[in-house]
């Protein structure tokens, strides 16, 4: 497989609340740690940081700018080696549009979800297809996940992680490490 | 396997700075949400925190109350069943204490570490262990890491996780979950 087409996306909207209603969630700056970390580990091209909201755009670009060029930086360069590889961008579409720009070649999307859904793909299918000269996006949802219509449009929905019990409520941040250790190194 | 054989020890001293001098560490509140979800999603016993601060130690205690029997607990009935299984102890050797009053036998201890120790044992190793009838405690450090005067303690050392690159600066996090998976599910 190429890690270089390999995107990650985490998005605030369209995601669900606990009455599953569709919601735009606050971003959680420890995600954004926690998933830089996981994919710089595991050669992700890029993380993109999905939210509509202005002002919590400016924090995400606050928190990367204080690890990156800031005091962060300097005390600890491997976070800063992480978070280098943050985006930070309005919508989904405009991070298919990026990585379009930037490389010129097919980009196909992946939804997750801790739920089953019909006609999901294998952690093992989705190494296969990294092969291809086609770059792949992830899509992770914040608060209670990806919101259906949002799935909907997605070219493929990656299985649920299950461990050996029907409780499968991961964090964010440990559903993305999971997939991406099962992916590289299955 | 058996996962009522598997347990969690997060340890908060001894543990070791970016100078690598042996510190305590402080609590961090989200490690016990997102280990203790990760912990319950894969069956492992008992997740224990472990520091030998009493401040912090109420602290962890205030946080498994509130959401186990306040508030938290009736908004969030799986974040509930998930920190059901947090025990706060002192010291490592309380872990060993407890599960062996608990259940009247053998335990080992396996140190983890994102260095590589010669002698290292793999996933796969530890997976078969646990079909014997002993107890296996996975202990993680906060910090940059346990510190080697705890590691020669241990039985085992688990090898580190590995991504596809030389970097693997990893949260605690990201690494209870992957180990979990790669012990339950490979």
């Amino acid at each position: 497989m190429s890690q270089n087409n390999l995107y990650l996306a985490l998005i605030h909207y369209p995601v669900i609340n606990k009455r599953e209603h569709i919601i735009g969630s606050a971003l959680t700056t420890i995600d954004m740690h926690d998933i830089a970390r996981a994919a710089r580990t595991y050669g992700v091209n890029t993380f993109f940081v999905v939210t509509p909201f202005e002002d919590q755009q400016i924090l995400a670009r606050q928190v990367i700018e204080h690890w990156t060029r800031g005091v962060g930086g300097e005390i600890n360069p491997d976070r800063k080696e992480a978070l280098e590889r943050i985006e930070v961008v309005c919508t989904f579409e405009d991070v298919i549009l990026k990585i379009k720009a930037d490389r010129d070649i097919d980009v196909k999307s992946i939804a997750t979800s801790a739920k089953h859904h019909d006609g999901s793909i294998t952690t093992a299918a989705l190494k296969q297809k990294l092969v291809e000269d086609t770059a792949h996006v992830m899509a992770f949802g914040t608060a209670w996940g990806l919101a259906d219509e949002f799935i909907e449009t997605c070219d493929f929905i990656l299985e649920p992680i299950k461990g050996k019990q029907t409780y499968n409520h991961l964090s964010v941040r440990s559903a993305v490490s999971i997939y991406l250790d099962r992916i590289c190194n299955s």
